[in-house]
């Protein structure tokens, strides 16, 4: 088929009459013929293939290579040079300044980079990020993006199987968490008072939402961003765990309706990003249906225990969630960014609360069905199919792997736990329910020291000299973080299948190791 | 250094006493080694560099090949086999499967995809695309990503020149154009009443904030996302060329005055979506100094004419805007997303305005200046680097030739114009001033219609069933639609390198042989 429409193309290109006749100069530019070097370019990218796969792939998961090549900001930027000039560069000298990125970037791939919510390599997901970059496909119409439309739906339905909804619902891929977190708070907001899309809200009432002490800083930007106010997010205590305190939400909502000011919607963590910890969510949903709150939970992180039959006991209830919002670029380790916006409601709410029906792109006249063109759900325009790089791996691993390297990230989380009981020096913040294991390092000059203020201030500067050397000597990536009257610890992620027993261990004795003389 | 490193930690990883004598095993799970394949996984990768080679990058941008490979939704879903399974498929099927996924999916890149405000390819920005998908990095902090970080910095410096700030600003790239006018309101909201952030808008007077009919619609989708209210963005007229008339933008402004609203800001565009014309960001400017109304100037698509000496007269007045949004994925050719938002404040507007100051990801005591910790700008949490698809192509291109590029662009354009006018049975809108050229083909068998309702109901059938006709050869794509009081048009826009005059002849030989019939 290809091959005929080659040669069709080709003679037709050929056989027209405008070949013939027309200037081919306007202005003193040649327009004849292409001016890109086709040959060229596919050399360039070539060569430029084999750095990546050489330092960007090879190197930078290796676990005898350096996380990161630490620089500070003035002397990097000597380095790379920043300058964008009138006369570009050669293409050697392009093919070094990729080297040099990589080299001075941080390995986010490498099996001991355990700094963020994300990390690790996956081939699938990786290999379907550079599809999607080769293609540049913008997921607004069926028209420009066939295959990427049908996989979102596809892979949106799994996931709401996934979750509990047996009737299906809605949802839509984003750039990250917190726009989902958002497009929860807007969509609440519309379930609500749909007046307010067109009306705006400086004739409605206060509106309230209701979250954890622990949840993710992005509910307080939503919250700025569509206008409802930081003030207006009642923060509930958590416990000593992490988790929200359902009868804490309750007085809080009884407290904003004693106000005057109307409730609309409740978030509930799943996997808070310090502690990992879980909010209980039927409790949660008994109290949102009595009031008849909107309840989002923020699956981000914690969306991963999903897939585990033996885990996902920690989000149970979330089937009875309004909408969720769940990253498999965090736990299931799709290539950043892949993050889904999941909504329960089948009335067509997410369009309708987002549409703007632009006519240039949402023709209603085209020749195919245009409830593909999901494009007027999203609050982008052009907006990427990172889905692409979550299917394919699902593909390739099949829900029972993804299973499994849920249910072995979490037992490392353990055996890491179990260690840093066992050994002197270190002291375990809580056991683990998740990937996240919370810990002090107590340096030996400091070991005698009774549990009072003294040994808590200097224990406040022990972390962050760790990590300065840590980064400056590039063995490994590990956060830290003072969190509510707790102070500065480091917080573990663990999360790919690159990462083993032994680098648990070589955590701990780096750290050791990197601050025994403070 | 990095083999000095390699032997260092290999020693460390080695000698490591807990490698004996410590559980190998926990719940039935080996956490002894790691469990991914690091050879099998870059065999696969290597293998499927070869597949995108081959299929995403020389195929897709063959002119002789099909720009699509068109299937109705139903067929496509069958073809692909989207289903998600229990257990993974192999290798070989997945690379197939990714064969698939190209094979089916719009050649964004061919010379002959003129439907949307992007396409083409660029090699240098393609090559940092894909450096940026294996390495995964997110733009919070400068620890993470410290080679984005001040690349970032970089370029946003530079485009400010361009734009004309001498004394700088600030800004972020973002998740596209839609969310760069999100940020203008947001920020334009919070310069009136910094209050708002924590108050929200319920006890706000209603806000108005001011735009052309032809503006894209993302400024209203950005109104109801932050709570003003579609019915509070006033439309100003435009002129019959897509300009917005600034006496009435003052109208408006009054009007919505002695209504008791308080107006806000005025969003300009500069390259409107369908029909590429420029408001006159001069006399908006003045409109705006006037009343104190924040100008946002939306240059998503027009902002690439800047690069050009020729051209940049467009964008006259654009120094003067308090925020610019300007999308090098459009008209400049940097990988899909690629979008700066930019303020010329000074004063730290943008992080006041975003901020919610997470301690576990922006602490304070950190050995480096925070200040390289831009996360905190935006309202997003994980971020990619897309001023790295920019910076590696202007670094290779230089200044001169992004300019000779939109230059010759704006060429191709005019000559396609002429074409049209010369031509039989074309008839053009308007005389393009940038690279959008709109104009209706007329079928022999409306020809000698005279210019009157029957002929325009007649004629409004005709793009979509060429349409479809050119969908189902897949021969190029060029999009249509109706736009005011014109029934559907075409409307090419015309961007990259690639396209040659041949190419513009192709089309209208196309648009005829498919609808010479209609």
């Amino acid at each position: 088929m290809a091959s005929t429409m080659e040669t069709h193309l080709k003679k037709e290109s050929q056989s027209s009459k405008a070949d013939s006749g027309h200037p081919a100069v306007i202005d003193g530019v040649l327009l004849n013929g292409p001016t890109l070097n086709i040959l060229t370019a596919e050399n360039f990218i070539n060569q430029s293939m084999a750095i990546i796969m050489e330092d960007a792939v090879k190197r930078a998961t290796d676990v005898r290579e350096k996380v990161c090549e630490w620089r500070y900001p003035e002397e990097l930027k000597e380095l790379l040079d920043l300058e964008l000039r009138e006369v570009g560069e050669s293409e050697s000298k392009i093919l070094q300044r990729c080297r040099d990125a990589i080299k001075y970037s941080v390995k986010t791939t490498h099996p001991r980079f355990f700094n963020q919510l994300y990390g690790g390599m996956e081939p699938y997901s990786m290999v379907a990020s550079f599809i999607v970059e080769a293609l540049k496909p913008s997921l607004y119409t069926y028209e420009v993006a066939p295959v990427f439309s049908l996989m979102e739906e596809a892979v949106l339905k799994k996931m709401m199987e996934v979750i509990g909804w047996e009737e299906g619902g809605d949802g839509i891929f984003n750039a990250g968490g917190s726009m989902s977190n958002m497009y929860a708070v807007n969509l609440a907001r519309y379930r609500h008072c749909p007046d307010i899309k067109e009306d705006g809200l400086s004739a409605a009432p206060r509106l309230v939402m209701f979250t954890s002490q622990e949840c993710h800083y992005s509910i307080s930007k939503a919250a700025a961003f569509v206008g409802i106010g930081t003030k207006n997010v009642y923060v509930v205590p958590s416990d000593n765990r992490g988790k929200m305190i359902p009868s804490a939400l309750e007085e809080q909502i009884k407290t904003a309706k004693s106000e005057g000011a109307v409730p609309f919607m409740v978030n509930a963590t799943a996997g808070t990003t310090v502690l990992g910890a879980f909010d209980p969510i039927q409790e949660i949903a008994d109290i949102c249906e009595k009031y008849k709150l909107w309840l989002h939970v923020d699956a981000c992180w914690g969306g991963g225990a999903l897939m585990s039959k033996k885990h996902k006991h920690l989000l149970k209830g979330i089937h009875r969630a309004d909408s969720v919002a769940w990253n498999p670029h965090k736990m299931l380790m799709a290539c950043l960014q892949c993050s889904a916006f999941l909504v329960r409601d089948k009335t067509n709410l997410l369009q309708r609360c987002h549409s703007a029906r632009a006519s240039y792109l949402f023709q209603q006249d085209k020749f195919y069905d245009v409830s593909y063109d999901t494009g007027d759900k999203s609050i982008q325009c052009s907006r990427k199919p990172d889905v692409f790089k979550f299917w394919l791996m699902w593909k390739a691993l099949g829900t029972g792997e993804l299973e499994k390297r849920v249910d072995r990230a979490l037992v490392m989380a353990r055996y890491l736990a179990q260690e840093i009981k066992r050994r002197e020096g270190f002291r375990l913040l809580m056991e683990p329910e998740y990937a996240n294991v919370c810990f002090w390092y107590i340096p030996p000059s400091l070991r005698n020291l009774p549990d009072c203020p003294e040994l808590w201030n200097k224990l406040r500067t022990v972390a962050p000299v760790v990590k300065e050397r840590m980064m400056k000597k590039g063995s490994m990536m590990v956060s830290y973080q003072p969190h509510g009257d707790k102070v500065n610890f480091f917080r573990m992620i663990i999360i790919s299948p690159q990462a083993s027993r032994q680098d648990m261990d070589f955590v701990l004795d780096e750290i050791h190791n990197l601050g025994k003389d403070l």
